[in-house]
């Protein structure tokens, strides 16, 4: 295994300086531009907890890392820029790993964020652990000239919406897991996808800023049930979502036919997903179209913000309202819902 | 123990959102005054590394885990502002031991930041392991208006000081451990002091950024001989230091006469005082007296920055050069040297 100073020299040799940073890894702390950065969000993978190294390569944890926390600075409508990593590693890791680690850190900042934004190392602490991998991230980014967009902005009358699909990263761990019988995992490569490289929604949550789109916007890390009730809860709001409205993958739907399972399970409570969801007044509903358009964007139209005392109801086809599972990933307890 | 999202609130009530914070706990990230904060260091913990809870409390893990965070504040001559805490915790912790975590962490917060600066938690990530605590702090500052003070300044012809004493920790930690056969460690408050609950020297290092006193500032957190080698490595000079103007803490040489102990080793070599190492142009050493006159600061005059080519030598009484040794805590390693 590397030494503490030699993966140090090894991330400052890999990683270039970003844009807004005057002093990068090498002294006590990193000195920023000021005015640049005004927004910070950090996230935590725990080995055992959030990844699993039989389902996960070293590339594939050090993409979420960076994934995780992209989509956070997406969810407030920003742009990412520098951050910071703090990686506490086995005192039995492979150099190949680590190296592995960083390939997978790396490419995330490249291939996750449009060339408008740079995203690169600050600075950062290495340390080793008789435990498991822990790895933190604390990302800095930039709000919109907007202003950021909160979680308690919903109102009465809004749309509901999702930018992609839900419950893939969910259906994948299980495939990984052995829980669907008789499933053969690679026959569903979008779905190990999902759970092994997320894709965060940098651009999309940007130009949702920028434009001022959304009341309300979050990402889906915890599952569309638990992350919209925080939403609603934040706004003082309730929500009718309509069931035959939520987007099925063509993998999900296949592994309902062949394997049952309970898709909209996934779809409702699966975590993981890094989509964003989203509270659109109906007025800006048309600039969510056209962008949307614009840029391919795969948007769902899901229902509509209503008063508190409703609740959050999953609505029928005929309008009626369905039983609905709430639960979502509950990181401390570790188990999907 | 706690649930995840209880933890956060109980961090949330007990902590109140510090200066130059628009949106603390709550969101998806955390939004602070744009212009405000331009300096950001961060510092992991690691159970069975950093710490031992044989040796330490849930209070002191705390306290040291904001201590070290502004020490790196303080060595880049900056004021402190906003953190972000990653806090991964075995599942079995009991709820006191959280509950006192977060007493030291807002006792250190509030007991080593004077008052002109305003330490609060801004956001964060809560995690569950199978492991051992691990606990990171990324911590942002301000730098002082005469820029921050890097470790690259050292110029020949300035001189080496530091303030306050240097090898208590290590001392402190060996007499827990037990290293120092018959040597009671309740004998030696002031050296199990500076184990368990450092001072970081925040008023001290941003009074020395703001009246540009020091070419290159650190803190001592791998050890003198280390942390010393690493601004002579940034700045190009070698050093020559005094081994007669070393001060040695009345308890060290208590532990020297009645234990044996290496006193010089520690003070070399020991980890984890966070004082504060400078080097200083002759011009301004006037300046650093008047301050340390004035705010009662402890300052030794070590000795004199020299040309790269002299490398970094302890000098004896009569000028004549002593074995030096430059080992210092490798927190990989995880030995004191």
């Amino acid at each position: 295994m590397y030494g503490e100073f030699e993966l140090i020299e090894k991330i400052a040799a890999r990683f270039t300086r970003p844009d807004g940073v005057t002093l990068g890894i090498g002294d006590d702390a990193a000195v920023l531009d000021p005015g640049r950065f005004d927004m910070v969000t950090t996230d935590t993978m725990v080995e055992g907890v959030h990844f699993d190294r039989r389902w996960s390569s070293a590339f594939d944890i050090g993409w979420k890392l960076i994934a995780v926390n992209l989509s956070d600075v997406a969810a407030m409508g920003g742009g990412p820029g520098v951050f910071f990593m703090n990686l506490t590693i086995p005192r039995d890791t492979e150099e190949s790993f680590l190296d592995e680690l960083l390939d997978g850190i790396h490419a995330a900042c490249s291939e996750l964020v449009p060339d408008s934004f740079d995203v690169g190392v600050g600075g950062g602490d290495v340390t080793a652990t008789d435990g498991p991998l822990v790895l933190s991230v604390t990302m800095m980014g930039e709000c919109s000239p907007a202003g950021p967009v909160l979680r308690s902005g919903a109102v009465p009358g809004d749309r509901v919406a999702v930018l992609g699909h839900l419950g893939l990263a969910a259906a994948g761990l299980a495939l990984l897991r052995g829980d669907l019988e008789g499933a053969v995992p690679e026959d569903y490569p979008a779905l190990l996808q999902a759970h092994r490289r997320p894709i965060a929604r940098v651009h999309e949550g940007a130009m949702l800023g920028l434009y001022g789109v959304p009341s309300a916007l979050m990402d889906v890390s915890d599952g569309l049930a638990q992350d919209l009730q925080k939403i609603l809860r934040a706004s003082g709001a309730g929500a009718w979502v309509e069931a035959h409205s939520l987007p099925r993958h063509p993998e999900l739907e296949r592994l309902e036919r062949e394997h049952g399972a309970d898709v909209l399970s996934y779809i409702l409570s699966g975590g993981d997903d890094y989509e964003l969801v989203i509270t659109v007044p109906p007025a800006r509903m048309p600039k969510l179209w056209e962008l949307a358009r614009r840029y391919e964007w795969d948007v769902y139209d899901l229902g509509e913000v209503r008063g508190a005392e409703e609740g959050l109801r999953l609505i029928g086809p005929d309008g009626s309202p369905l039983a609905l599972d709430v639960r979502g990933w509950d990181h401390f307890a570790g188990a999907a819902g």
